[in-house]
């Protein structure tokens, strides 16, 4: 059964959420099948990136905030302030759902592979993930 | 069972399919699982964005069309004419797949999601999405 | 049961596995459902693309080259090479899973999809895929 997880989010970025998830995972106790995560927010999204060297993290944050930067003569949507916009379409250019297959009773990520919230906004405060374990 | 649906399009843009896919999904009477949607093109995608302001989706396809703009001397992949690489390229950065909980017998979308079929050509027709509901 | 494939990779860009997903396919013997496939590695991803005319595939490597240059400034991520961290940006813009509808004991396919594995690195060798099928 889809559950619902509230991550508290410290602002804008990459956050790493591996942990909690693995966490999550265990006290189900399944060995085989799938980890479905959706995230119900229009302004963050979810991916799988490396997860161990910072300047890599850091460096995808940098390469998206100049692709989409703030204050665009093209954007008309600015009523709820210069983040808004360039959340809505970095969360396009990524995903707001992750599937990721369980093996031997554990998330069958690759060696440097890491799940992060990706935060697209100045925000502080709680996103929701529902978090599903299929067959 | 996985199920075809044929939308029809009515030109190049943001196509809320939200209100469709509800309803397909009540007629299964499925409480808790999966709702998988798949698109049977490569010029056209799914997405989840906001759907309450249409200048955020206004925006979102100037955005895209700015990036991937018609006629760049870079494309050889041209008899197709000129909306036609642009798309490809727009369905590559968006996705060609959804995956979206279901809870308490409905689709378990964030306050502000819908569910979009992104028309990359100037098209009007039919596109062909699959539909299947999981536990 | 999810099950790992090892794809053996002669460079950058986009390789079409199509082929080899359905073989596997046929060897379970599933008539309806989803098959899902996952990538283990933040330098590669996974997409579902034309498969009909090669100057698609080509403009589309292109495009992305261009787009997510190496030796770009911004980057501090530099120690692994020059291809590195292009390759976890291009990653980010595209997926790490597919999800395919299976019909009629087939992958549901548009008549132009193709599966593709796009190494993103100057890479020869091994890249792992998990397979899982799902009712």
């Amino acid at each position: 059964m889809p559950s619902k997880l509230k991550i508290q989010i410290s602002g804008q970025g990459l956050h790493d959420i591996t942990d909690l998830i693995r966490r999550e995972l265990e006290q189900t106790n399944k060995a085989e099948g799938l980890c479905h995560l959706f995230i119900q927010h229009t302004s963050a999204s979810l991916l799988i990136q490396e997860n161990y060297d910072p300047t890599a993290k850091a460096d995808l944050e940098s390469w998206f905030n100049r692709l989409v930067p703030e204050n665009d003569p093209l954007y008309t949507h600015t009523l709820e302030g210069p983040d808004d916009m360039p959340a809505h379409i970095k969360a396009a250019l990524t995903s707001s759902s992750l599937v990721i297959p369980i093996m031997g009773g554990t998330l069958a990520l690759g060696t440097w592979q890491g799940i992060f919230l990706w935060e697209h906004r100045y925000y502080c405060g709680d996103r929701n993930i529902i978090l599903h374990i299929s067959d």
